[in-house]
Order: C-alpha cells, then structure tokens, then sequence
C-alpha cells in the first residue's frame, strides 16, 4: 500500500518542531509547541470549543471500532465522576490473537529508524493536539478534573510530555551513528579497518497501564516513549478512564496507516469489569515493556513480577512542604491554598503534610504562631473557594468513592482545622465536589505518625506541629526515604534551613520547590524543563523524562564486517 | 586537608582526554589512549617490564593493607593456574563499620561534580596504566592467561573500557544544564518566571562482583560508572582474581585522598574461603547499584533478589558462528582457529557452536564437505598450536578444575574432531594447558540438543551439523532467545544468507561480526566503538558501554524558585 503520507513530507513538517524540541531539553528553558489557551483552538484544522463538545457528545453511547484484530467482544460502561454515563464500547482482545499482531510490523517500524519513527509520533500528537477541545471533555469526564484542568492537563500539557519522550528517544537512539568505519593502525603493518553498522532494535511490545486521574498525561510519556525507540504499544486504560486513551489509540492508528505502517503497532487493551487483566498482560512474554501509575501495591507487584520487563513505575508517595518562615506570608498562604484545592487534591503532587514548628514562624507580617498559620491558611482555603462557580472551577469532582471515604474518615484522625465543605454543581448534579479538609497533628505524638506517614490521596493535608526546623527536615527525610515522595515544598527566609532541606532533597532524591508565593504551583511540573518525580525515592522509580526513561527501550545492534 | 592535586590542575591534565574520549563514544571510531605494546611503557613514570615484574613480584606473600576502616582480619590465599601461591593478604571487613565509612565521603564526592569526578576517575587510570606491566602479571596468575594477553586485555583493553565507562558518565550528567531559566509568558500579565539548580545525585554505594577470567577488564565498566556518577564503590573480587582489583582499589584510594576526596569512596570487601559474601552484600540496603560478570545461576539470583539495586548483569551464553560460504577459506579456518585457541576458549564471547551444513559450503577453494570443513578447522587449530611456546602464549592456563573436567567430558558428548592435547609449559610446570576439543554433533538428533544448547564454558566448540542456511539461521534465533549469546558470528558470501542471519540478530538482539578474516575477531571487542554484549538477550542484561549503562546509577535533583 502507497503511503499516503511519506516520511520526506513528515521530516519536512516535523523536524523543525522535534530540533526545536531538542533544543528545550537540554537547556530546560520555558518551551511548549502546544497552546494553552482554548481560543488558540478552532483554526488551521484545529477543533474549537463548540466543536470539541460536539465530537465528545457525539462519542457517547458508540462504539468505538478500532478495526483492531483478535476483537472478540465489546466492553464498556464508564461512569463520569460528574455523573454522566457515557456508554462508549471498546473492543475486547483475544491477547493470543492481537500480540502476534502487534508483533507484525515491528520490523518495518525499526527499519524506518528513528528520524521517520519520531516524525509519525510528532504527526500523532498533532492531531490529537488538533482535537484538544474534544480530548479535554473526555479527560472531565473519567478524571472528574474541572474542565478548564482537564483542558489543559490533559491537552496540551499532556502533548508537551508526549513530545519530551520523542525527543528523549530521538536524541538517545542517535547517540550511536548509523555506521563507522574503524581503523586501528598496527604499526608498519596493514591497519585493521572494519566497518560497523550500528542499529537501534526495539524490546519487544511496550505495555502502557494507565490511571483514573491523568490518563493522557500519565500515559503519554511512556506511550510515546516506546513508540519512538520501535516497539509496538499496547496501552491498557483504567477501566474508569478508557475514553481518552482510546482516542488516542485511535489516532496513533490512523496516522500509523497514513504513513504506510502497520496500525497494530499501537492497540487497546479494554477489559470487562472485574477482569483485572494487567497482571496477566504485563507478565506475557511478549511485553518487554511497562510504564504504570497508579497505586504502590500494584507497582510493587509489578516490579517484582513482570521480571521479563522493563518496569517504569509511578506509585503512591506522601509529599511534604515545610514551612518554616517567609518573605510573603500572604503569597504563600494563597500558592498552598491554590495546591491544596486544585482538582481537590487528586495529584500525585499535591501537597498531604504541612510540617510547620509548634513555636510558631517569622513572615513579613511579623512572627505568626502554629495555630495562627494553620488558621489562616483555612482562611486563604475558604477565601480562593468561597464561590461556588470557582469552587467547582478548581476543585473538579471527587473521582471515585474511594476518595470520599478517605476524606470523610480524615477529620477523625486529627484537629480539623478546616473541614471539608460539598459544594453543588449546578450543570452537574450528581457530582461529588468537596472542599479540602486540614487536619492538624502533633508530630511529637507517636499516634499520630500512623496518619501523615500514609498516603491519604486527595482532598486531606495534615499541618504537622514539629519542634523546630531540624525537626521538619529528618520527618521530610523520613517520609521520602520510607515513603516517597513526588514533591518536596520549602517555605523559608534562612539560608540555613535552605540548605538543611535542600541536602535532605539531594539526598533523598526529592524534587524541591522553594518559597513559591506566585502563579507556579509546587503540585504543577512543566514538560521539557522539571523532572516529574526523580525515580531515587519510593514513589517512582523513573522520571519524566530523563534518558534513563528512554534508553533501555531499545538495544543497539552492531554488524561488523572487515571494511 | 589541603588537596595535593587540585582538581584545576586534574581538569587541565585529563580534560583534553576526556574530551576525545566522547568524541570516540559519539563516532565510534578507533581510539585509545593506552598502549598495547609492552615497549611503550618504561617512560614519564610508566614502569617496563622488568619494574612491573619487580613490583609485581614485591607484592607476594604480603599482606595489601589498604587502610579501610572496619578492618577485622586479614584474608586471602589465591593460587595462580600456573601454580604460583601468592601469598598475599587483604583486609577483611566488618560490613557495619565500612559501608558508613564509605557513604560519608560521598557528598563532597557529589558536590565535586561531574568534571571533577571524571578527571579524578581519568587519573586512577592514568596511574594504573602507568603500572601495567604489574597488573599484567597480576591478571596473568589469577586469571591463567597468557602474560601478552593479561597485558594487553587486563592492562590497555580493560583500563579503555573504565575510560568509556567514565566519558558516557560524564555525558549522561552533563545532558541535563546546572541551571536554568525558565520565563513562561502569561498574555498580557508578566510572565512566570522561575531559577531551576539540577544536580545529579548518586544512588549510594555501588557494588562490584568480580569475575575469575577478566577482573579489571570486567570489573573496571562498572567500577567507574558508578564512581563517576559520585557513587561510592566496593569491589568484591572472586577470590581466586583479588589481586588485580585490590590493587585498583589501592590506587583509587590514593588518587581520592591526593584529590581531597575520602578514600573510603572506593574499598574491597575480600572474603574468608567458603564466606560467600556476595548474597549479603548484594541485599544489602546501603547498595543500589550492582555490577556482575559471572554465572547465570548467580545472575538471576541477583537480578531476582537484589530488589534494592539496579542490576547489571553479564552471565552465560552460547555463541554460533553459522559457516555457510567464503570467500576466503583460508582466512577463514585461521581467524577460527585463532577465535577457538585464545585463552583456551576461556572467554564469555568465544564461539561455542559452530553450524556447517551437512551438504558442505562453498569457497574460494571450490566446494568443501561438511566433514572437510571441520577437519580442515581441526588442521588450522594444530597448526596454530603446532609450537609449543606459541601454544602456551595464545592458550595461557585453564582457569580452574571445572574447565578442565568439562573439557574432558566434551570428549564423549559426540564424534571428536580435534582432540584436546595436553601442552607442557617449560617455565611453570604446575599449569594446566590444553588444547581446543572440536566435536562433532547432528543437528537434526533430539540428543544433541542437550549438549550444544547448553554453555560449555572452555575450550569446547561443537561443529553441528544442519540441514540448511536456514535450518542455521532458525538454530542461531532458538540459541539465541533461549540462552543468550554474547557473540555471533556468520560466514557467507550470499547476500541472502547475510540478511537472514542479520534480521535474527537484530530481532534477537544479538551482536554481530561478518566474515572476519584476518585480524580482528569474533570475541575482541573495541572500547569506544565495539558493544561488549547487546543487553537485550539472555547472555546480558545490559552492555559495555552505553547510555543505559549508566543514565540510571545516578538521579537528577531539581531545586526551583521564583526568579
């Protein structure tokens, strides 16, 4: 079959972008080929807002046939957290039937190498990029994120992920030249002169198991990721989160064919309720791959027991801010109040333990007491969530039961020094949206280390009195090391406190955020400049994106004959 | 303590090699700082051969004090497979006192940098290939190789791969800038605008596991990624092979501590005989990162049970060389011959199997017989060793009792070709020298299968016949995928045939060598250009030296603030 789109017409569409792209990863400053903004949409073939929620209604209640083979039965039946059904089917594999088929066209893939594998992957994102108003709504709702979170979270801060691998596994497969030529002088005899070949293969199929909160941008990472280094990719949704990642199936598909490719190369793994099939899919022979998100027990598990894989995990953590003084008490109190409240606290970032001294913090405002910071940061929470419209516009709707127990449960565990409020949903009756809870511990109490030393996921913080900077700074260094951590904050004026908790996140391996008082969020990294997790503490064991993320994806195979 | 080298002084010294060193990794053409002739050494501080000799021969029977901390008695007793006793002691350690010794230098180790590490890493080589006449014959009496080879493949060969390893460290944490400016624009409103510090962190102390045949060779890859990427290194050497690694040790030590750097950065953990140190080490939760050559048995157990630590492992694989034409028979049976004899077939990368079709090849000589082309490789392996000083001084000595009990029951598995002989050596009476065993099994009998489908680690090849190119190609793909294979090699002048065995290779992951006929061989590989092992096989699990290699034994820590 003629490719309707040749690799010449992609390298000349896209190459500007992947340099470009290239070029944001290793000086990490501020890039991002992806607009933000929903008006930049609706131009240059790009779907706007009216037309993104037209094609997402028109999704509903469907099927969505992605002509994949060995489809055996039809699965479905996702509930939005907002309360909407939306009925969409997928297909169901036979596994024994579907992996040999992904298998197919790998050979192909490889052989294209890494210049036309990132183009294609480029191509994919542009038109999921294009469709962004529509990826958003789907993103609401499995996620339950506020429109505008999902909007961009899931679009075009997704893509740039998405992006940040195929440059990482460009850059990484053209490390080696395609060819050298040797020459080894041997004194006044003849030179030894070989030629070698050098090739970047693919493990085998890469296995994406995706997460309820973000499944785009969780996913993509490894999604393209092991695309571009040559493997095929199978990408396994959270069943209460399929749609997005099916679209996005469905495009890779598309564009894999367009360009001449076998579209088995990235397929669905939709499963029935209850089946439970990524412990058999991420321990079949043919998976050489695995990127998950999801909960520590099961990352755990998989690491050790998909023995057969490359296992790229992003588990749970309990991540810590520690404040201790500031130059912008009001700053900080609303960028914690902003992290605390956005998507009611649902982000493996988010902030759970506030570790502030007992004796009280000095601020520009002069010194404030324990209780006095505890207070006015439910002041600051209350005041950024006192309207409802804003209220539903940041927090988004509790995602799953789950989470509403959990938060429900958290005001016995402490003070409530902020309790959690529901607020209605005019457009969405049904959905939960609550309001953080702070609850305030005494770090000195033995009872109370059995709560800010789990990970209690969402809309809960626990302001932990301890007795001094020092104090907060090995509970930070206890909590990343025995528990991980995705994010570390530090508020604080001294140079030496600076330094105590910086050498804690150095050796811990914690990434830090220090006295953010402006519109960056400690809970918020950007592609192609911050390491998302750092893979050296428990709560991931990689990061996105590093080469390290990439380089084990592929192989390099060398043919060497005498020149 | 003021430095007396300061690393000013190590950067203007070694920065020009490490530069040209990466210009080598990214080319991939040849390069090495390190002669391989023993006449280059005897200047600017280089011993020759009768100082090496002298140095070497000062060192036995006495006790190597290294000055660790944690020193509970001294061990060792290595016997040389020429038969000489060394006689030389080390120092045992008490785990709990040495492994916090060794993290305590490591954050002035990880504050030095990434430069600063590599050029002290470039001067532990610059000193040690200043004493590689010494180490020849440290290498030679643990390992039983030929003194030329200890030289050349434990002096020059192996102290190129720590160099490799030591340009990739430094490239994998200068991929990532010190700092950042990250200004994202916000329309109308000033935009954001934050400092970003990346620091790479190691992961904690790194572990070496030595092997018996090529200690430095390789023990060095993992010894200085790790240390490069500010890991602090124990190396536990087996313990017939101490020597030639406590002696590295020794002059890592003492470059550490000349450069201001702790010592204890780098130690050797020897063990009582029978100790077995190796499970306790490796589980231990001071060690993240491991570095293993030996058997698959113990490879597995690691990669199974060291959960802790990255794992890198390179075991046990059974190499083919499919011979199915040439153009230069001759060439051909010599480059074999010599591939079979190197140090008694004692290396991870000599071929095992080699795959004739039973209807014969053909050459450049015309047509041979299946049985002729093996009676002619028997021919050309007497030939070679048909001297017996020449014998000794490619076979060196069998490495241990186990070789020479499989070389002996290689006899009987099936129709001997070449029979192993016995080579007496004049100036070590104790050695145990033989020659290659050649023996001919049937592909197409089930109870062969046994035989030439398991490793036989020495100087053991099976000549199997097979039915076709084909029938050859799916033999190499079964041995590969089932065993592992850390060479293959394939004679051929059909471009078809080239392609077959190429594709299994490359789907394999198999590493390559076509047609070698004169100089270089299937089992040398080049540091700098040549991948030792592909790590996408059974044989390895990861290779020397690549990205991947190093990119995950250290973790890249962001601290970020409002600009």
């Amino acid at each position: 079959m003629a490719a309707e789109l040749t690799a010449q017409q992609l390298i000349d569409q896209h190459r500007p972008t992947l340099d470009r792209a290239l070029e944001a990863i290793r000086t990490r400053a501020y890039w991002s080929p992806h607009p933000e903004h929903p008006k930049a949409y609706g131009e240059h073939g790009s779907l706007d807002l009216a037309a993104g929620r037209a094609a997402f209604d028109a999704l509903l209640g469907a099927r969505l046939d992605l002509g994949q083979p060995g489809t055996d039965d039809w699965v479905g039946g996702e509930t939005s957290p907002y309360g909407v059904e939306l009925g969409v089917s997928y297909p169901h594999a036979d596994l024994d039937v579907l992996l040999p088929a992904m298998r197919a066209g790998m050979r192909a893939w490889r052989d294209a190498g890494a210049e036309t594998r990132a183009v294609v992957c480029l191509e994919i994102l542009r038109r999921i990029s294009d469709r962004t108003t529509e990826f958003a709504h789907t993103v609401m709702h499995t996620s339950g994120q506020a429109f505008m979170m999902a909007f961009q979270a899931g679009g075009p801060h997704a893509q740039d992920r998405g992006m940040e691998a195929v440059a990482y596994a460009y850059a990484e497969q053209t490390r080696t030249p395609d060819t050298a030529q040797w020459t080894k002088p041997q004194g006044k005899r003849d030179p030894l002169t070989l030629t070698k070949r050098f090739t970047p293969v693919p493990r085998g199929i890469g296995l994406v198991i995706g997460c309820n909160t973000f499944p785009t941008w969780n996913g993509y990472p490894g999604l393209f990721a092991s695309l571009a280094t040559g493997n095929a990719v199978l990408v396994k949704p959270h069943p209460r989160a399929v749609l997005p990642l099916a679209l996005t199936v469905q495009v890779a598909r598309q564009v894999l064919t367009e360009a001449g490719f076998d579209p088995n190369l990235v397929a669905l793994a939709a499963e029935r309720p209850g089946e439970g099939i990524a412990k058999t899919l991420a321990t079949r022979p043919e998976i050489r791959i695995i990127d998950y998100t999801g909960s520590t027990e099961f990352g755990d598990w998989l690491e050790a027991n998909a023995r057969q894989a490359q296992v790229h995990t992003e588990k749970a953590g309990v991540n810590t801010v520690i404040v201790e003084s500031t130059g912008d008490y009001q700053g900080m109190l609303a960028n914690l109040a902003f992290s605390l409240s956005l998507y009611s606290g649902q982000m493996c970032t988010t902030p759970q333990n506030l570790l502030i001294p007992r004796g009280g913090i000095t601020t520009d405002q002069g010194p404030r007491s324990f209780d006095e910071v505890v207070a006015d940061l439910a002041k600051a929470v209350d005041g950024l969530l006192g309207d409802d419209a804003r209220a539903n516009a940041l927090l988004g709707a509790i995602v799953n039961p789950d989470v509403k127990a959990r938060l429900e449960a958290a005001a016995g565990l402490g003070e409530v020094a902020l309790a959690s409020r529901e607020i209605a949903n005019p457009e969405f009756p049904d959905a939960v949206v609550r309001t953080p809870v702070i609850v305030t511990l005494d770090g000195s109490k033995p009872d109370a280390e059995a709560a800010y030393l789990s990970e209690c996921f969402g809309p809960v913080s626990f302001a932990v009195a301890v007795d001094s900077a020092s104090d907060a700074a090995e509970l930070l260094r206890r909590t990343v090391r025995e528990k991980g951590a995705m994010t570390v904050g530090a508020y604080t004026t001294s140079p030496e406190v600076e330094e105590t908790v910086r050498e804690v996140c150095l050796e811990e391996a914690a990434q830090l955020s220090l006295n953010l008082t402006g519109g960056v969020y400690v809970n918020q990294t950007a592609a192609f400049s911050d390491f998302h997790g750092s893979g050296g503490n428990p709560a991931a064991n990689a990061t996105l994106t590093d080469a390290a993320f990439v380089a084990n994806r592929f192989r390099v195979i060398e043919v060497r004959r005498e020149a």
